[in-house]
Parts: structure tokens; C-alpha cells; sequence
């Protein structure tokens, strides 16, 4: 079932449209490649709703917004909902500054999200930001571990179901959840940690994954999860002596060119609660 | 003769202003010192009348285009002009939108540009436009292919000769034209679509290419497309097990920093037409 | 003593914003995770206070200036001024353009800077529109070479004694002075020049050894030049045939993402004078 997500995205070549912060967005571009998807980025007010209408999902990440990407985000986020296309938040610091979590709530309030990820302090905020989640389980503000995991997928789900989005946790444990059910996926490296932009690249790829499986959409956020993690794991395999984060880089985009469905079904390690 | 063209870049070593996209920008800047060159970005409207002065060339690439950096083309453009310096457009997206397709019409009415690199579609878009070339065949707005190859090369130098700048229009097949000749190219690979911003990497060398030939700025032209094609396959012959498009993006950017005059000169397959 | 400075990074994991340019901002980012920091980039002036903030220092990078990111690193210095933070000035491009010249100047004479870091050419820039150093030596205005060392030290020296900024001039030598004490470094490799973002990533590098090390701030920050040199020598013997500066980047990076107090306390080349 998830192997056909990743190959869904190759068949249908979606083409995704990112307001995406300016550290990362030459890897998001790479891994959009990688996994069968296209990329546009444009973040003008006066461009967006163009751009947005002429591509099949808008991936929205506040990692370095301003006065100007700001607009954008909420005009192209409300073309995409008046066309029906998928669109995805990632809320990059939501919670370490007031114009982070107060954008990623305000969108929320106004844009119709089909996914939100984030991590679980991004994620936390935005739940207590947007008044939806405010009796939040405390053990859901701490990391995802075995210890907290019922109570963090509990959390998952009832957001998703309080918002109307898919919701994805990153994370040593990485949680997609609807409201009825939760995918708990333990694919990944510690290591992913130090490189830049791993959960950026995993946002625009979520995004295609989404638009190429519209009858599937639960599962195809779960898949490009795995797909991430599990390129983490192959990427680390190809490590070589004197190798690090740099390199760790490109081979995990690397792994996701040559990842298809057969590997990503047969590497994915998930539960669903 | 091509081979001579990259050795130029190599002695004169010319500073290029880059007016460019956030997604592609940093590859363009070390291809631009791969091959010889040296790069500059600025975007800022204030600024970029200074460096557009100490500097030879200026590449104009509207990939990300925002109202701020499109005050700025204009002012570095109708600076560059003044100067007598190269200045190359690359109309990312034209087509695509109504602020880049007005956009790049624009500069091409009020900026003398020595060149123009885009993809059939963004070159087309111009072409209708700006106007010049309102009955241009309908073959040309296909892909170039062995069969639409003559209507395409003659598409670009009619268009060449309305706009006087030399038009480069690349794909599977590349096309280097001037009012008079136009050089087929058929270096490259596929899978160098898989990577973002090979064709913006190709704009700022060529801009270099151009500012180091002032003599031969056809030929010039038509060694970048040769070049940027020749490392795509000399990298992609050094891909090793398990590699995809971000270390072929890496491969290709150090084809480059090993190419000389001779191995250009060999490797170039292009014919005139 | 400089190995425990990078041992101290590791240890304390210090935040850095980064007000930088779109550049070379990706590997800013990464090789302060490489190095056991954590990167947050904020360039926004309505968002910079909070997210400075939140970190142990600030790097501030005028390398693709624009009107909004001037305003941030005015309110993002003041504020970290204001909480005792390390700041760090990287004048890329002062003396290229009026602006560039002008607030790296502006900048010097509102916010108190912990260490400025630039080329010969832009220090001198400083220097002398700062209005410090009227009658700085004119042989340190040419490249530090042996012959002009003890020139340039003493320029270094005199300018952090008026400027109470700790002062490092990166090039083929490197100096890192007080008003006491100068470092003279030979570490590094000339094939460093074919890279982009070299002196950036320094830059971001340093503030993160600067924010370890409070205790030893002039040692921190010629640690973090020994390590960045160091680590270009590194990378270098691992250079493979046919590889170039692409790779060379990468492999620079992770030099460092392996460098222990040990390595660097070893690898380390450098006097006092």
C-alpha cells in the first residue's frame, strides 16, 4: 500500500508550488526531483495565485518569513482551497517567536490545511495557539517516546480531527495521524538531526505524495514518512570513513531517486494505533 | 575555437553580477567559480548599480522574482547597458505566470540583452510577447526535436535577428542561434533534468563565457551550452552505485572545475545550420 | 587551549541566528550543526528580536543586504546588545558598494560587535569609514603575505583596540587579533577560494565558539579559523581523482562534522605575535 504512494508520485509527476524558506529550498527542489515530483517556488504576492493554480499542491513553510512570503502564504493558500488542491503547513518555529506562531495560526485559522507537520513543539504550539487542542495532554509536549506514545498518537488524533488535517509528528518517533487512526513509524537516523532541512525536504515531499494519491491521502503522508526515514537509513549505509553531514545530505536525497515502491513496502516500519 | 572560450574565462577570470533565484543561487555561484569566473549577488535596488559597475557581465534570472528584485533588474539592466557590459536574460517561468511572463517582456523592451537562455516554452512566451515574432511556426513551440529541429533553428535566429541578442534555447537538443547561424548542440543527459538548476547554473557561465569573449560571443554562447552539457556527461560517467541527482548535481559542477580547452574542444558536439 | 574550545561547542550546543545572505546560507547551517551548534536564521525585523532572543548569538552577514534585512540587523544587534550576547560582523562586500559600505559602517557604530570578520580589503573598508585607523598602514591594504605580516598584525591589533570588536582577516594568512595579541594562522588550503561561502561559514562557525567560549573569546575565535583551515586541509587529502570544488565543499564540512579537541588541538598552525 505504501509502495504505490511513492509510485503514484512517479506516474503523475506532480507538480508542487513551495513558499519555502531560503536555507533549505535548494534540497526541497532536489528531493521533489528525486522522488518524481516538480517543484516551483515563488513567494511573491502579486506571482503566488498563478503559480498555485497552475500546480496540484502548495507546500507552505514560515522557516524565514517576512512581511511579503507572509501575503503570499495566505493568498496562495486561499487559491489552493478555492481550487480544491492539497496544501500542506510546515510551521518552522512556531513557538520560538510571536510572528512564527502567531502566522502559523493565523493561517490556520483561514487556510484549509490538508497536512500539517511539524515537530512536536511547532506542533504543541500551534494546538494551544489555535485554541483547538487547549486541554493538550502534558506528555504530549515532551519528545515522542515509548513512554508518551499513546498519549502523543491520542494527541495527534484529536487535533486532526479538531482541524480537519492530517496531522504529522517528526521526531524519534514519527507519528500521521487522522482522527481514527495514527501511523507510528520508527524509520529514520538519529543522525538525520544534523543536517539542515531534513524536515523541510520531507514537507515538500509529503506535499507530492498527498497530490498523487487523492483516494489515499492518510497512507500517502505516512508513506513519504517512511520513504524520508527509510532514505535515512540507506543514505547512512552508503556512508563511507571521513564522511558526515554534508555528504549524509546527498545521499539520502540520493536514496529517494532510486527508492520505488517494492523498497519503501519492504522497508517501511510502522505500526498504526 | 570553443576550447578557447573557457580558457578565456580561465585568464580574465570575469566577475559576473547575478540577479538570481533563491533556490539555484549557490550552485550558480560555484559553477561561476568552477569554471573560472567569479560571482557576485545582489538584489537589493540600492545596491546593485554599484556592483553591477565593477562588475563585466550581469545575469538576470527572474526564477524567484519579487517586486523588490524586479526594481533591481531594471536598474542593473539600463546600468549594464550604459556600460557597455554583457547582460543575459534568463525568463525562468515566463509563461507560467502573468508577473514573469510580463516581467521578462518587459526587460526585454527596455534592456539590451546580449543574450537570452530559457526552455521552448519560456523562449516562445517572449517571443510572442514582446511581439517580434507574432507568426513564429507552431513547430517550434514543441519540444526540439530531429523532426521540428530546422523550424526551431529558424524560429531562434528570426528571433535573434528581432530582438539582437543571441537566443539560446535548451533542451534534449540545444540551439545557440544569432541572426545568421545557429549551433545545434547535442551534449548532455537526461537525468540532468532531475536536478534543479542546471539551466540557471548554465546562465550565469554563459554570462561568463561572454563577458571573457568580446570578440566571439556566438561561439562563446554556444561553448557554455557545450560545456554545461559535456560535464553532464563526464559527471554522470562518475556516478558511482547508489547515486542519484544531488551528487550528480556535484559531479557536473566538478566537470566543470576540471574542464579545459581541450577536453571542451574534443567533447563538444555541435553542428552549424 | 583551541582544542577545548570545539569541545566546548560540542558540549553546550549554542543557538546562533543567522541574519545571512540566500547564498551561501544552506552551508552556513550545516556546518554549524557539523560543528555542535544549532543554526536558527530570522531576517525579518519583526521577527528578529524574538529569535535572538532565544540564542546564545547572533551573525550577522551583509552579503545580499536588502532594505528589510538592514532593519533586522539593527533590531536583532540592539537586542542582542542589550542581553550581553556575542555578535559577530561578516562585511561581505564592504568597499564594492556605497550601501554595502555604509551600513557595515552604520552597523559598527550603533551595535557593539564581539568579533568582525572579513577579508583584507573589507576590514580595511571598515577601518577606515568607521574613522579608526585614518592612517592605517598601506601595506595592509595589500594581501598578507610574510612580508606584510607584522604591518598587518599591528593594523589588526590597533583596530580591535578601537573598536573593542576582536578582529579576524582571513585570506592566504589569517589573523585573529585583540588589542594585545594576534594570532597569525596557516591553516587552510588556496583551493578554498574556489568555493562559495567559505568565509560565511567561518563566520557562523565562529560565533558558536564565540558563545562556548566566554571565558576565552580570542582563542575561540582563532580556534574556529584553525578548524575552518584545518579543515580544508582534511578535506583536500580526501579529494578523489576527477572531483572539484562541488565536493571539496561538502568534504569541508565534514572535516568538521568528525573534528574533536584532539584534531584540531594537532592540526593546528599558528603564532603569536
Amino acid at each position: 500500500m505504501l509502495g504505490t504512494c511513492i509510485e503514484n508520485v512517479r506516474k503523475t509527476v506532480p507538480l508542487v508550488h513551495n513558499i519555502t524558506n531560503y536555507v533549505t529550498v535548494n534540497d526541497v527542489a532536489n528531493i521533489l526531483l528525486a522522488c518524481g515530483g516538480s517543484p516551483i517556488m515563488s513567494d511573491e504576492p502579486e506571482d503566488v495565485e498563478d503559480i498555485t493554480g497552475i500546480c496540484g499542491g502548495l507546500n507552505i513553510n514560515i522557516g524565514t518569513l517576512n512581511k511579503s512570503s507572509i501575503e503570499a502564504m495566505y493568498r496562495a493558500g486561499r487559491r489552493a482551497n478555492a481550487l480544491g488542491h492539497v496544501v500542506l503547513l510546515d510551521p518552522v518555529g512556531a513557538g520560538a517567536s510571536a510572528l512564527r506562531t502567531d502566522t502559523a495560526a493565523g493561517l490556520m485559522k483561514e487556510i484549509r490545511f490538508t497536512a500539517v507537520r511539524g515537530n512536536i513543539s511547532e506542533i504543541r504550539t500551534l494546538a494551544l495557539g489555535s485554541g483547538t487542542t487547549k486541554g493538550v495532554d502534558a506528555d504530549a509536549a515532551d519528545a515522542v517516546t515509548e513512554e508518551t506514545l499513546d498519549a502523543a498518537a491520542g494527541f495527534a488524533k484529536q487535533m486532526a480531527g479538531n482541524t480537519g488535517s492530517l496531522i504529522a509528528i517528526t521526531g524519534a518517533i514519527d507519528l500521521v495521524a487522522d482522527a481514527e487512526k495514527c501511523y507510528v513509524i520508527r524509520n529514520g537516523r538519529p543522525e538525520m538531526g544534523k543536517i539542515t532541512g531534513t524536515g523541510c525536504q520531507l514537507s515538500g515531499m509529503m506535499t507530492a505524495f498527498l497530490v498523487a494519491n487523492p483516494d489515499a491521502q492518510l497512507e500517502a503522508a505516512a508513506a513519504a514518512v517512511c520513504a524520508m526515514g527509510l532514505a535515512g537509513e540507506i543514505g547512512w549505509s552508503r556512508m563511507q570513513e571521513g564522511e558526515g553531514n554534508a555528504t549524509y545530505r546527498n545521499r539520502i536525497i540520493d536514496a529517494i531517486c532510486h527508492m520505488d515502491g517494492e523498497t519503501l513496502e519492504k522497508g517501511a516500519r510502522y505500526e498504526l494505533r
